[in-house]
């Protein structure tokens, strides 16, 4: 089966007030969607970051995807590899650089998706076969503006409790993950004690400050939420820094930003840096190198959850298919979507109950394009005038001295 | 897609009298020939090990296969893994202990296979798709006593320089592997000087003494060869052994011994014990355990290259499908094929020109069964009257006095 068409059409999605240590959201979130077509007729989707640089780098690579054979992946991705060589590994939040890596992601889940359509094999079976069939997801806590998204400000630790419950009782969630970076420590380790209290032992906790942390302030962090916390995500920057907390707190240490790639992994693993990865396929090469990051984890014993961005259902589609597929994936997952109130797949959002996701049934991701909905989101892109995501620009617009905390808070 | 048998042959196939560091091969080897059926009338096939053990193993196990969807294969191999999980990883090379990994190896290609054969897509296209459409392999060398093989005797350094031109002109070889540990390490050093003045510095040599060395002669030989080989293989035993090795010489130290299972792997990298493992889809369970594994060498900076065992086609089919499909295994594979005379496959052995296997073009793995061929080999099993190998029990009976060398050569 021969690619016969590569199309990716920029997006922009409603996007609540939300902060992290990064900044502030746009009243935007930027997604390219991927369309892949076959000469037998075929359709597979793919869903990754916004803006300028995917569009750019999708139009660069179109001429070597069109005519080549649809399962012929691997061979794809060592000639991205080999071209962008030069470029680093991994992903940058902002999107500016969205090299081979996250080319390739994009364009597999989409090839993925038309293969499995069209031998009726679900993308999950594509990859060894589901563990599970129902994903779990933690819910994804951000202290927040207030916006008209019906979720009010949220800036201190007690209206964190109010929007943790409204979540839970919204969705089911079983566990929880507070966003942090963005109150004084001193409040955020206060919020995670009040969710404890609120929610009991039984539900577990994770925070993340996006290595704003300075190393005295996690380790104390650390020390003051043991015994409350599932892992601790990114306090300090570094893998030198992440290794230094590791050496003096018992609570597990979790990453997104110094593990965001293969090559960063030999040195983690080296200095004991981080006890959970957060995957991602977007960002690790697609939903095989998940599988085999799920295999690598295992083998060092390393943890493996899994990280997310603001996102559509094809995203969650996908994460779900993989996370089903890994079997060491036994963490609940991050994902931003409840926070999306737009979609681009027909039927609408899927839905997250009991905390969880359902596989979805059909073949292939088991979700299909709404061609209105992306025709309405692509003209909101253009409408937009966004190209790039810039978090701390947004924060400036309302607070022009807000800097953002790089391991010094 | 259900499974509705699974059908384990038991088969003897003639095997010349090839010796190594274990003792000497007996007149036959032992396989295993796996067959699937599904409802839709797929039917997929794999080989393994042989004699009791295997069979054992798949009488216990055809009720929990028996009734999966074709696809479900990790949750399969996450319940064997569970269940067998006090027995060790990896592999025994007498095949006494067939535990859960390589069971289910052998079970994952015949679902693979039939997967493949129902879908009409390659085995190495459900894999990520063909990095290459031709795989090298090496001659394998072996010293051996004179049988009805038509190869002779050959017991010396110089016989040996015979035997690596026959094989080379027959089958177009590029690479020399000369499995060691038989002759004096003196002697299979100099077959080793004799080879690389008869075939030059084009032409990659690898030994193998199979863990014979003492740590002084692997030493004193990674000296005296360095220059002439691509890799030195197991010259002793143990991660800690090979380590204390690998700190003596800057020839490149491949395994098959010390790491054969990823369990093996944190110990080995830690300790930089090899350069290159070996790999082996039947050993570290299965065909998409051996992409994991190539992206974990990768990610980790080892070689990748490939065992083998005597072997039929169905083995060597699979092992081109996954050498295809991973970027990585750049090395030139190991195969005994040539070794054996009989096939189980339609259509008679599959050809090694120019020293390569051209990855079979039909579905699946591109290879079906000749049943009357299985039933003569079957028939052959039954009268040979093996259940086990032991090398090391054929090599006593012609010489009493043979004892096996482990790092005391």
């Amino acid at each position: 089966m021969i690619v016969t068409d590569l199309r990716a059409t920029p997006v922009a999605i409603k996007d609540p007030p939300l902060r992290s240590a990064f900044g502030l959201h746009a009243p935007y979130a930027l997604r390219t969607i991927v369309e892949i077509e076959t000469d037998e007729g075929a359709v597979g989707i793919g869903e990754t970051y916004g803006g300028k640089a995917p569009l750019e780098a999708f139009a660069a690579v179109r001429s070597q995807v069109v005519g080549m054979d649809l399962a012929a992946l691997t061979p794809l991705r060592t000639a991205l590899s080999a071209r962008g060589a030069q470029r680093p590994e991994g992903w940058a939040w902002e999107a500016r650089k969205f090299g081979p890596v996250a080319l390739f992601s994009a364009i597999e889940v989409a090839c993925l998706d038309a293969l499995g359509k069209s031998q009726g094999l679900r993308v999950c079976d594509l990859l060894g076969g589901a563990v599970r069939e129902r994903v779990d997801f933690a819910a994804y806590l951000f202290f927040k503006h207030a916006g008209d998204d019906g979720w009010g400000g949220v800036m201190t630790p007690e209206a964190m409790v109010g929007e943790a419950r409204a979540m839970v009782e919204r969705y089911g969630y079983r566990s929880l993950k507070l966003k942090g970076g963005v109150l004084s420590p001193d409040d955020e380790i206060r919020a995670i004690r009040l969710l404890r209290e609120a929610f009991g032992p039984a539900v577990p906790l994770r925070i993340d400050p996006n290595a704003a942390w300075s190393h005295a302030t996690a380790v104390r962090a650390a020390t003051s939420m043991a015994g409350s916390l599932e892992y601790l995500e990114d306090p300090v920057p570094g893998i030198d820094g992440m290794a230094a907390v590791a050496r003096e707190t018992a609570v597990p240490l979790g990453t997104n930003m110094c593990v965001t790639g293969f090559a960063h992994l030999p040195e983690a693993i080296a200095k004991r840096a981080v006890a959970i990865v957060l995957a991602d396929h977007h960002m690790w090469g697609g939903l095989r190198a998940t599988v085999e990051l799920g295999r690598l984890c295992d083998t060092f014993g390393l943890g493996l959850s899994m990280h997310s961005n603001s996102h559509l259902g094809i995203s969650l589609a996908a994460m779900v298919h993989v996370a089903a597929a890994t079997a060491n994936l036994t963490y609940a997952c991050d994902t931003h979507y409840p926070w999306q109130t737009e979609e681009v797949i027909a039927g609408g959002k899927l839905e997250i109950r009991a905390g969880a996701v359902e596989v979805p049934r059909g073949p292939g991701l088991g979700v299909t394009l709404d061609r209105d909905a992306l025709g309405t989101l692509h003209e909101q892109y253009q409408r937009a005038g966004l190209v790039v995501r810039d978090d701390a620009l947004e924060m400036r617009r309302i607070d022009p001295s807000w800097r953002q905390h790089v391991g010094d808070w």
